[in-house]
């Protein structure tokens, strides 16, 4: 391991599971932190989800979005794709000295605006201020707790399952770079950032035995989560190219700046793995939902090559997705 | 209200307060955020305690303990003080690129020892990685949630009542303004930091009726939390100068530096507010517990000045303690 922390400890990519791993959950002890998006808690019979997120994008605020709505959809994703129903979230506030208090304003506004769409409730919060030059501008920190209404059970992968997305791939990654690098010609492109426990909702009481597994695509994007899911198992995802939804304001940027839309993250994109036979179902349920107006079939799970995800182009072409090692994407949220 | 965020809008002051009170509040809406130490939630029949508390000390090693101990130690006492007994804590990093991860390893592995000895488990996480220069070394949020077991009933206050502290005041902000500048002769001043769940539970199971309020001392120190108590009340709170426990190190320091202790935070001190007859038990349920065994009797609810706190000499002079508006000791906690 590095003696220094580097930008890559905080990617989302192998980098950051060796710091995970080998160093905070050796010593926090495996029964203690849990690595998935949310604890599960039992708490007097009932079970909780518990989970928390840090915010550190820049810049803060970007197209289709900010700051604050990031800290409050993030943290409402990780409790749904638990299986939770999110109901009461923490706000911490680390200010830089000489941030605009108007900024700090509409930031509020919004994480206000976008908890009352998800339904939970800001109910608690700290602030704290650094010196000029100690932080940069804003960071939050949201922690939330939601109940196990419909809790997603983790069933085994096979053969034949069904990959799903609900919607088009990349779109907050490639939006924040376009910003930073003052892209004019990507002034369609808006971050995807939004909650997604009414899609979630939706789809599991449609199909409550079918889907298998979900989980967001943020940091690491789609090729990390799914790298995830087949690490250590005999089977491989299928990703078939002429399927990906990825928008052409976002295939233009990314052509440009040499990054791949499947490690790039995403703020409103879930990915379901579902039995082959509920598929439909699932993406019909999908697609009911705003959140998933664009859901689509993306892939398989198949046993070409064990513990892998590739994508195969329409002439048959193979490319595997490795994990991802070193950050491409600095504080993408 | 300032355009730009000073650092006294993080002090625990009347700054700090208007923000929240003027901008988070206002947004959150006042059925939202709740402004006490933890936000009570009731989920399924239970009620819990639920709170979050960003660290930014610095130096983030100080004399008797370090950034990790501190956000564990602080989050518990946070829940501790609702009555709640701390059950599961979450903890956020932002870390500085450059960051040396021996350094992380020592805080982390603190912060499991100290979450032993208080009983609660960290059960999730986050790490995020800023660019050299965007971040000072360290940064900790922890949320917790707390069962509410021995909820304590918030009183009114009435004439005669009693104020008692667990031991001696302004450690905590004392030790650490000397370590930063570099004095040698405070050698033996250490801070207070310590969990405060065990002192909690032991003060109300031994007088569950006679605990009118409670509250850790942190930002802003004991005039902060006691000027709360009384403001826009007939009361005011009398202390006893000869009766304030403050160490001689401690004094030496606030001579230096022009510091008052009785606005210094502490990491480990408990306020609690207690009918006059039942005092003497609460003192002594306080001092069976390691972090009680200097408890006091510092002073007493009168009504000489509405709404104030004042010191009271051994020769009768006073002394008025006036509600903090900027920060004295920025980054203290």
């Amino acid at each position: 391991m590095q003696d220094k922390i580097l930008l890559g400890h905080g990617s989302g990519g192998q980098l950051m599971n060796e710091l995970i791993n080998g160093l905070i959950k050796e010593t926090f002890g495996s029964d203690s932190l849990q690595l998935d998006d949310s604890a599960i808690l039992t708490i007097a019979g009932q079970k909780l989800a518990f989970t928390t997120d840090t915010f550190t994008i820049t810049p803060i605020f970007f197209p289709g979005g900010n700051i604050g709505e990031l800290a409050i959809n993030g943290t409402v994703n990780d409790l749904a794709v638990m299986g939770a129903t999110p109901r009461f979230i923490s706000s911490a506030f680390i200010l830089e000295e000489g941030f605009e208090i108007s900024l700090l304003k509409e930031i509020i506004a919004s994480m206000k605006r976008v908890a009352d769409y998800a339904g939970v409730k800001i109910v608690t919060g700290d602030t704290k201020v650094v010196e000029k030059g100690k932080a940069d501008k804003i960071f939050i920190n949201t922690s939330g707790i939601g109940v196990m209404e419909f809790p997603l059970q983790r069933r085994d992968i096979e053969e034949g399952d069904i990959v799903i997305i609900n919607g088009s791939i990349a779109d907050h990654g490639i939006s924040v770079m376009a910003e930073r690098n003052g892209f004019s010609f990507s002034k369609g492109l808006l971050s995807d950032c939004a909650p997604l426990n009414h899609l979630i909702a939706a789809a599991v009481r449609a199909c409550p035995d079918g889907i298998k597994f979900m989980r967001d695509a943020t940091r690491g994007g789609v090729a990390s989560v799914l790298n995830e899911v087949v690490q250590q198992t005999p089977f491989s995802v299928k990703l078939l190219e002429e399927k990906l939804p990825v928008k052409d304001e976002v295939k233009g940027v990314c052509d440009i700046l040499g990054i791949d839309p499947l490690y790039a993250a995403n703020e409103g994109k879930v990915l379901a793995i579902v039995k082959k036979k509920d598929a439909e179902k699932v993406l019909e349920a999908m697609k009911s939902v705003k959140e998933g107006e664009n859901a689509a079939i993306i892939g398989e799970i198949t046993r070409q090559y064990p513990g892998k995800v590739f994508v195969e182009t329409a002439i048959g072409g193979k490319r595997l997705l490795a994990l991802l090692i070193e950050e491409q994407l600095p504080r993408i949220c």
